[in-house]
């Protein structure tokens, strides 16, 4: 029952697959644009309860910076991925709208860590959110160079399976964490800071080999 | 009277002929991920509360996860035959505006049917919505191959015109259905499933040559 | 105090025209999508209560439908115009800018149309805000055409201003008519039918010269 | 601890440098239609009252015209930037994801602008908003300039550094005064005049020289 792949060349169809970038950077810019209608002053408030009501939303606003940020780092990732594309099937096309309704989630998601911060139902539903997107993004990148969709270098494979191993990781783990202690999960998150430290992730991923 | 048709090619206005697809895009990528607007926490709840704040939405999730893999199916569908279209006029654009525009109306249809998930009016607003695109869709690519503007063989014609019927036929034999019983109707669009599979599809395109 | 206009080739830049472009398709696809956000069913209503909310929004639905059109037919009229663009500057930037900064008010006019339809306010605003798209609209055009940034043959400057002044005439007069009785105006605008009919214009424009 | 900076050239990955632009000019189009979402009637009002409702809504009209003029000219300089860039790395990118979180935050800004006009944390909130894109936007426009990845002559460098002192300048000068007096601050911003007159931020710089 495989069904077969019909895997159309990049430089041949040149329209479609961009539109295929067209349509996920759409996904994503709106997504990311989407993040500030979070935040929203209530009307009709005295000048003296301004300021206030401006400090309440602190917590909107850390989730506004976090989403943003890993949004933008999603975008990136995604960005780079597609360089390394040189050709597409509707499976991939397929597991890329999986890995864009988990994006589209995120505003959502984030919604609640702005509300109920410290809260275990929020770091479950922000943790489990991006893991997804992790997830399913390596899913695809590991399926498009299995299948010879997208060239990478051994090097590159490696790195791109510890770098979302880890990001899933440390998600996945705040999940844990946050059971006994929800406040102190968003820490834990800090963690990803190595992600973005290339040699961290070029180390580890000699040492797999 | 009747009206004469000028089509430009696409290769002598591949500006103006992006530019189409691009608004195109822009539309299906906006109404995808308004569909997260629909999932919505209350404000100020207490901690007990939230797990079955969310668990209550999960009518909600069940419609943006049917809808986000509805859309991206018509995107699909829209780039396919996009891609075998080789001139354009004014009544391309026109219908594929009336197209769009029940793209449109699926975040409120989808608003619809994740509130009041099994009812009558949701299931007939639902699949009335979704005919509809199928129905347009089917009548823009009938006029674009009738009329020269896009170029597809036989069989092509043939499976895309079974897929529509099949498709619309789903849906208006669900509203049917729901006038008898609406909690029922839901589970006959799982039939769409069938739509998937080509070889089905593909059989029945067949049979009727 | 003439201000000089420095004008740079469309072929040359081709990338700033197309970002031009794209950024006006961005707005318009955006602007037409979020219509939709107009159509809100109250939550928790029971099960006989829906149609009834659904009947209940046939002016938010019929508003939708106008204003879905209106967009679309403005679209395809900048895309036209744009195709004949060879050159912008600075101006023709900044004209562009006013022109979407009433498309993006549309959405807004809607609201106010399929809220309060046969008042005079609604009257007021919506047909305000289309001759202002348009007026605007035939001043770009105008101002690119005779700075030799767009070419264009006599006839279809012509057409270009008597369709612009038909439109505008229609709005701005059923205004005048409101004042005296609100619910007959929207009746004048399906006077607007006629501009789609190619020969109408062709002929007031030949009467003209 | 320099990392080390892998630029690409733009002519040799055309598509990644256009989903860049294509990603930013996304954002700055739903940045800008999503001001409309500001603006909104109230359901339910008598005939008598949409006028004044209509007429209690200036300052939100004020604060759409405002802000939709602002990201217009960021659009613009964003634009004019992007022209002279030849090449990119994770730097720019980064940078320019920066720029954009606080392009996203103008809606929220002007809409609390729009609520609550005269009083000392609008002025506070929109001017550091606005400062922060422009002092972002010249940090990045700085950046890829020193490192060979823009190319631009000296003149072009000083106005730009003038210009962007001079904007920020503004902002940061009405919050001191708002301190004082909240409602003259936004004449202030009428200042801002003076840069779209090319002639005194060119002297200005040429005095610098």
């Amino acid at each position: 029952m495989a069904r077969e792949r019909t895997a159309k060349k990049r430089e041949e169809h040149e329209v479609e697959f961009s539109r295929i970038v067209a349509f996920s950077d759409g996904v994503f810019s709106i997504a990311i644009t989407l993040l500030v209608l979070d935040l929203k002053l209530p009307r009709d408030l005295a000048n003296d309860e301004i300021w206030h009501a401006l400090g309440a939303q602190h917590e909107q606003f850390l989730a506004y910076a976090i989403s943003f940020a890993v949004i933008a780092r999603f975008w990136f990732v995604h960005h780079s991925f597609f360089s390394e594309v040189k050709a597409f099937d509707s499976r991939l096309i397929g597991l890329n709208m999986l890995y864009l309704a988990f994006i589209v989630l995120i505003p959502f998601s984030s919604q609640v860590l702005g509300e109920y911060g410290g809260t275990l139902p929020a770091v479950v539903v922000y943790s489990a959110n991006l893991s997804a997107v992790v997830l399913v993004g390596q899913w695809m990148a590991w399926d498009a160079r299995h299948s010879g969709l997208a060239k990478a270098d051994l090097q590159t494979k490696r790195e791109s399976f510890v770098r979302s191993m880890f990001i899933a990781g440390v998600f996945l783990g705040s999940i844990v964490i946050a059971v006994f202690d929800a406040g102190i999960a968003p820490y834990i998150w800090l963690l990803l800071f190595f992600e973005g430290r290339g040699h961290v992730i070029e180390r580890l991923s000699r040492r797999i080999s």
